[in-house]
């Protein structure tokens, strides 16, 4: 069994709450299948109904999770949920599913996370000091030890005393049986939505195409630092990480700019922005910044789809869907021990040889990781007879590893970290090969610079972050 | 559990064959990967090791069917393989699994089938009343028993001598102990190619897209009429059906026009026309045809991207992803009670917002079943913010069922069959509809009138079929 | 993975048949519980409601195989069932699943069959040189294609035609839309019983201790010979293989001798004779045969207690549970690769070493196949500290293979067929070891010699046989 | 669905550990399947390879949860392992499995736990107090939390000062990278055994059957309020919870009797005394105590087997199987909706007829809990003919719930807790019930009184306990 190809940095989670609907754990449900593009690992949801806590978690899809009868027992008004993408070190580890949930003296309590903590190992050292243990290898795992053990009176205030020990990215639904309570980051780094829902709920999703699927009504964002808690008296929103108090002042906004690129959903809007509006302003961008002659302009399906759409229009160069993708293959496949060429990308994308043959093609991808995709997809337009291949990639080279909850490769791995461009277009076997700016990137997004981590092309990284990415391993609990 | 909403016709198989290759098996577990969209309810493999059948189907997506041990376990150089849509009337039915393998007087004999005997049911009584026990109801079983019944001393005759006696689409593969046979019905309804393989191997497939996955040749198509025995001592060809002889002449063609407008791959050759071409021609003549004041042209996705990219190429109008498809919806999904505007579509479906909000939209859809995933479209794209929306279908209007192994609503169930075009634009509350004429789409696919089946449009059936589709019911086998 | 050491004949199948009770397939599912010894590896129900005939069937054990929801399917008021112990041939074939279903030109029919038969590949070769076509590789096949070649106007003589032109073991059951028909083979080989349940309804079952579970009522043995025809006007008994006619006479019986010895369950009662009281009476005989001087008599579990109660009563030796037998465990488990003394004995039967040690002790089992298993709790039981053991079987010699539907060893592997007793002592390393004479078998099973098939004893198969047991071999279909 | 009548006690435990033995976790699998009587809800392994935990957990009977890579898998030379009979609470409930892993600041830890706290509620408390969290509802996991806490060196140390702080009945195995640790409760209500395997390897077991199957050489009982320290160093012997220091001091033993009557495997010793042996005497002093005329004694299967044979022995009445009992059943089964008389118990066991009919039966049973099962088999019996139904009781009345780790029901529905042993007899309507004497058990056990906890007879509980079992309900953490 071998994985398709895929040569991309992964968004690590997806999270989605709901609060005060007869239908809380089917619209959780809901709200994971429209946002499984954030993780196909694992996924899970817990629905409260007065003091017990239901749960339901698995490996897998959320359509093979979730069978008829796991949401008629997922009973209660309130209810989270959690779609994972696991990274490389706890892949089989069947422990590390979400939402967590813990039995406390304030009673039971469920987090469901997306981030990724930079001080997290430093936290469990120190909590195993005093004797918490730990039973499985999740940041998120520190999280819920740390609200246990805060003295205070409201659950949302020892969330809040938790959260202040903690540095790193995170958007984190939690749930008590009377509250449910979204939090961002003070960076912001990854994206949380409020919406309204039915009559009188509320729901809490990483993306807005959650909201519309269930036919919620989108209210804003959740800011940056921003503690959105709501319960039987409403919503309340507190900023308590902000200096001047619990006062809605945001110094610096870092919401991870590869949203834009690779991880939404085309269909959703991250801070007023719609996102296939901005990769098709990523796509002109890019085909002013590198023009180039050609007859096609063709995208590697899906992601690269609006930035190639938006490199045509500004150019005037037809789009046309030289690679067909395959949609129903699986996680994994059985492999043929004799060699079939490009195989790996060929079970995905087919060449579409009618409308490569004799072409200058310009082939727009979203991005460059380890590269060997990207050469394989190379040879297999050219071998559907595309006279020359260029290929647009619409985004900087990713020269860092992120640490803010993206699994990507170590540096080493990163083609562009030591290769010039020069390099790349020799390995990848095109004819030319181009990256947009980070100006361009900015302008294409929101008109002007800054405002977003952009750590995985500058190495800016905006929270210190240990020398080594896994400095201290933890006793690794493995199987289930 | 619901399904999604797919208001389409459905092709009932793919059907692919590999002959002299160590990897028989594997290569055909990857052209049914590649075959997927022709048929997604059952999958199976037969493999030839000397005297012995080794077998491997079951329920669901090629993906989830085979194992890594199945495919290992299914030895020898040659195998078959197939992947179905089972229609209404026997979905759930478990014994209805292809290829049929069986043991006869002549060793044992493996069958996969793509299309539809209008006489079958005449057939199998006839078999019955002589003896013939039956397993299962479909209609390959007759031509099963046929086969075992004749009395040549080759299979290739006896195959020819059962498939004398049917009338109706086949595109079936059949394979003994020795051969790999490939048939097309003499009308040729149901496409078949054939490629090499490997050092001297050969493979039969439904479509060309399969080929290009396990990096195969492609040598030419199946004729209609036309028999390709492959054996130790080569390919020979026949036309066993012809009247002057089985010498190389088909008196009249009749490949399924539906292929090029539906169900064939855009990446797939038929009869030497690209899909994706034929496609992109159909959106220009529909634009020719059919203008309209638009600001913009969404496709309906996936079937309706390749129409919608010709339409606006023709109209200059820009083409925009106006909805998102979700391609991790499994093939049914817990339903919440609560009603959700637009539900079934929204599942597979999203309205993109900003591109279409305060629009005159173009939408382009590749056909017009029973109405009521339109309705819904329309109905959700109007919800977000169209200001006209104009649907464009690339198809004419589909007024009769099909006999020929594609599974269609009764006539009644046909929007079109009772309706005029301004009824159906107010059922689906267009602004306005349009469909492509027949005259547009002859012209669209190969430049001349004629030369297909286009039964479903016009009811000129090209082969005479029973009053009522399922005149005589079968003492039906339930289960497994 | 291996299996248990379990060296014995093995049933091949039970049936159990119900007709007119509004809740047929679920007693049918009981019946098949208590019919559990004879056939583990498979399970299978068929009901008929009207024209439909519902079926489950699969592998396993029948509280695996069969769910709630599966029983609720299968709808009508009459139904059978079958359990199976599939012979080495065919292990891993899931094809071969019972009962049979079939559509044939009078409508469907469904067979359950507890049996073999000698002829059965001649006239499979017969069919398929007509043009039959088969899809197991299982002797009911044959049956199923006679009966539906006939062109008697009514189920049973189809039956019965068919049945004419079998020769071997069978006891079987047949039902279509309208009829339940049970049949035992001339000479009687296989038990089957007759009893009543519910409102007015019937039941056929391989022995009556499944009619106890469901509450039915006993009404007789089916006759050799005899076909017991259940409709809406009632039971009908035919004599059919008579040679005087259709009337009752039945020249030689010859049930199974080893149905008392080891295959039936002591709770049940066959041809008058109570399969318990039989079996301690042979555990009499041996004692008196065979006595010993020793301090406790010691079955090996669970086939040897009756006889060792029977052996313990005769001689006045204490009766002592020295081997104790894990019931948990399943039919296979994963081994250890450093070697366990004895091991694949241990996983199922521990000696009890209170009992045994410092004694000499009377080892009674029921019967010496390959003598490996016999071997292994020898020396267990020496291990434990037993000072002798002298091994008492409650059989004579098992020195031929059955060819009447039993999965016997090939003669070289029956350690009694080229073993004197002597050396058979020695290889098992007891101390002493004696077998029941046939007179004395004979004597406690009814008091006088004959009426039984006693083949694998005595090599005097009641029905000529082919040479080598399975001559000609035949296609096999191998998978599911 | 529903399940056989066994109106039983129930263990609620069985563990298992291995130290030093290259396949440790295979021989834990073994071990658990020797153990199984004592828990067929769920099972689990961990194992330790260095500093890695491997856990392998499910629900269900082992042979079921484990499959051969998970044992593969679970790599290492030191396991534990557990099989868990789940509490009427908690059935359901996936989260309570056992063994328990969690990871701590000395490392990772695993423990398996037999037995029941009663002061785990307030533990629970005050650890919540202090900002503990909880994944389970299972005692064991206070047990990890206190262990977790302590400051001490060693993990001997951490773990006795746990168990200073908890009061109940407990065996249990814990193990962390480089030891293993078995010990028993200071009262040793549940037994647990020290044996040797392979090439100097230790193993630690809840009985003696265990060792066997593996090939472990029994070496002694741990003792009650002993700690066994087995690591690289040897073996050392501990006794924290003595007055007078850690010598080898026990005030007062009080091993459930309970183990004797039922729960162990009779071929298991326990502090020296064959639970076979127990239980023959048991039956002989039963006889001893309530003679009756009878001609048959009939043991009601598998647990009053050995004590009708030795009541058999003792009265000269011949011991007989009157009840065969069907071992396939399996967990749960479905049950006709029409009532079938004595249904529950005969889905299991079916009356002998040819034993019992006209006979004077005494039967004889272990105990009798809520009576509902006694009187169905009292009966069936009768209506198998028999003439007289003795019943005669293994054991004393079972008049108080226990509370020291068996599945016990409320006082209310325990029958002899409020009805005179001739209401009793009325109500499973035998012709005579007797139970035998507490003084009678002590006598056949040991021969003489005291040093066993009685409680379920008496009332006399060895350690104060709550008024109320479940005094303070916890938030039930429900689902996996």
């Amino acid at each position: 069994m071998i994985l398709p190809d895929d040569d991309h940095f992964h968004d690590e989670c997806g999270v989605f709450g709901v609060y005060a609907h007869p239908e809380a754990a089917n619209l959780v449900y809901l709200g994971l299948y429209a946002l499984q593009h954030r993780g196909q690992e694992s996924a899970g949801i817990v629905s409260v109904e007065e003091r017990y806590m239901h749960m339901s978690r698995g490996r897998g899809l959320v359509a093979d999770v979730f069978k008829p009868g796991d949401i008629e027992r997922l009973k209660g008004s309130s209810a989270i949920g959690h779609v994972r993408y696991s990274t490389a070190g706890d892949k089989g580890n069947t422990r590390n599913l979400q939402p967590l949930v813990v039995d406390t003296a304030h009673g039971g309590m469920a987090i469901a996370h997306n981030g990724n903590l930079v001080n997290a190992v430093e936290l469990r050292r120190a909590l195993e000091a005093r004797g918490s243990i730990f039973q499985s290898t999740m940041d998120t795992e520190v999280v819920v030890h740390l609200t246990a053990l805060s003295r205070h009176a409201h659950f949302a205030e020892r969330l809040v005393e938790a959260l202040h020990q903690v540095q790193g990215a995170y958007a984190l639904i939690a749930m008590n049986q009377s509250r449910l309570i979204g939090v961002r980051d003070p960076a912001g780094f990854r994206p949380m939505v409020l919406g309204r829902v039915g009559n009188g709920g509320y729901v809490l999703s990483s993306e807005t195409c959650a909201l519309d699927l269930i036919g919620a009504t989108f209210l804003r964002d959740v800011e940056p630092g921003e503690l959105v808690v709501i319960g039987p008296d409403g919503i309340t929103s507190y900023f308590p990480f902000s200096p001047g108090g619990p006062t809605r002042q945001v110094a610096k906004r870092n919401l991870c700019v590869f949203e834009y690129i690779y991880f939404a959903r085309p269909d959703s809007t991250l801070d007023g922005i719609s996102v296939y509006d901005a990769r098709k302003r990523i796509g002109s961008c890019l085909a002013k910044e590198h023009p180039v002659e050609a007859e096609v302009v063709v995208p590697v399906p899906d992601s690269g789809v609006p930035s190639a759409l938006g490199f045509s229009q500004e150019s005037g160069i037809p789009f046309e869907f030289g690679i067909i993708r395959n949609h129903y293959v699986g996680r994994t496949f059985i492999e043929p021990q004799q060699s079939i060429r490009h195989f790996g990308v060929k079970i995905k994308l087919n060449a579409n040889n009618r409308v490569l043959q004799g072409k200058r093609v310009v082939l727009v991808d979203d991005s460059v990781v380890r590269g060997t995709t990207s050469r394989k997809i190379v040879k297999m337009v050219r071998a559907a007879g595309a006279r020359e291949v260029h290929v647009r990639i619409a985004s900087p080279p990713t020269t860092h590893p992120c640490f803010y909850g993206i699994d990507t490769p170590n540096r080493q791995e990163l083609l562009a970290s030591n290769h010039t461009v020069e390099e790349m277009r020799q390995y990848i076997t095109a004819d030319s090969l181009a990256f947009l700016s980070l100006e361009g990137l900015y302008r294409a997004v929101n008109g002007r610079v800054g405002g977003y981590c952009d750590a995985c092309f500058t190495g800016n990284y905006p929270i210190p972050f240990p020398q080594d990415r896994r400095p201290v391993q933890l006793t690794l609990l493995k199987g289930a």
